[in-house]
């Protein structure tokens, strides 16, 4: 398969979102005008970003609702189960670990790792803050295929190294670092600040 | 100005944290290549993002450093202070309430506003938590720029309806639902489960 944008994974979020909504109104078919006008993109735009995954959607007839939902959940890997660790039990660690939409979407999180003594077994919405030397041996034990790091910059590189030993291939950075990976290794970032930015450069170039 | 795509505006965020790299590391110049190596991108990408805003760099010489970052944050909105209000004072709250990178940045938490009685009165690392009864005047008298909703699904749209009426522009999602707001209403979402989604995709879609 070709390599996919990151903003063309995100619109297939979106579009899902929608297709969601539109199936608890009952809708069973959309256009990918109506697609683009709720996702605040052009039609063409949609037809492009599902040309990569196949041929949905019939000429003047639009796309069907159950179907594409169905097509949508399965790309974006939600047909299953993913087990997801959190490095760090601070204020982000424990907002993320109370998200009830990651069980919703099938994101089960099994523990929250933490180097603070009087952390270490406690919990956080029912699940168990560990002391993350324990990190590498439950790894091996209980296979979780995403970790999501949530401490401060310092050090936030050398859990990334521990965990890309461990072999998993999928980490979510709330650091405010860059961090560097192997390729084979998807790290995405969330960084509070870079949204912020986002608005304010929206406030200064007004018309 | 031209419309300027949201992934745009992302990925000069990323060059200013590159350029700032370069700056504290002592460099004076440096090549649309090595931005675009960086940010995993392409330097037509990186020399596209940029002719939008202007002529910066040299055929040959590539970008001086302390221009070019100067600049972005010029075009980012970041040679000011932005006055930023967050409502909701649970665990996305605080955790945003606590977080050191807005300060550097310029942005100025200035109070977080909940409707619970245990928590109205209370501080968040020095910030004190308000009545949301007081919101629409505390913004007529302190004229904060940006809000951030940090409450649950249920309620938000009503909340974003309030705070559109202050007539605040920039508003930043973190609950979990889509929102309508005004055209002339700039509003960010960060929504965690479509970070995930962008995770699973990746390891759904492995070569």
């Amino acid at each position: 398969m070709k390599r996919i944008a990151e903003s063309t994974v995100r619109r297939l979020s979106i579009y899902l979102r929608f297709l969601e909504e539109f199936e608890v109104g009952g809708l069973s078919t959309v256009s990918s005008e109506e697609l683009a006008r709720r996702g605040g993109t052009t039609s063409a735009q949609v037809r492009k970003d599902l040309s990569f995954f196949g041929s949905f959607g019939k000429r003047g007839l639009g796309y069907s609702v159950p179907e594409l939902s169905s097509a949508l959940r399965e790309i974006l890997g939600l047909g299953r189960e993913w087990r997801v660790v959190i490095i760090g039990a601070g204020k982000i660690g424990a907002a993320l670990a109370q998200y009830r939409g990651f069980r919703q979407r099938g994101y089960n999180i099994i523990a929250v790792y933490d180097s603070s003594a009087d952390k270490i077994g406690r919990s956080l919405e029912g699940i168990e803050i560990r002391d993350i030397r324990r990190f590498e041996s439950d790894v091996a034990a209980e296979r979780p295929e995403i970790a999501v790091i949530a401490i401060p910059g310092e050090g936030a590189q050398e859990v990334l190294d521990r965990i890309v030993r461990t072999g998993i291939k999928a980490v979510l950075n709330f650091a405010p670092v860059q961090l560097n990976a192997p390729a084979d290794v998807t790290v995405k970032a969330v960084n509070m600040a870079m949204e912020l930015e986002g608005l304010s450069f929206a406030l200064t170039n007004r018309e």
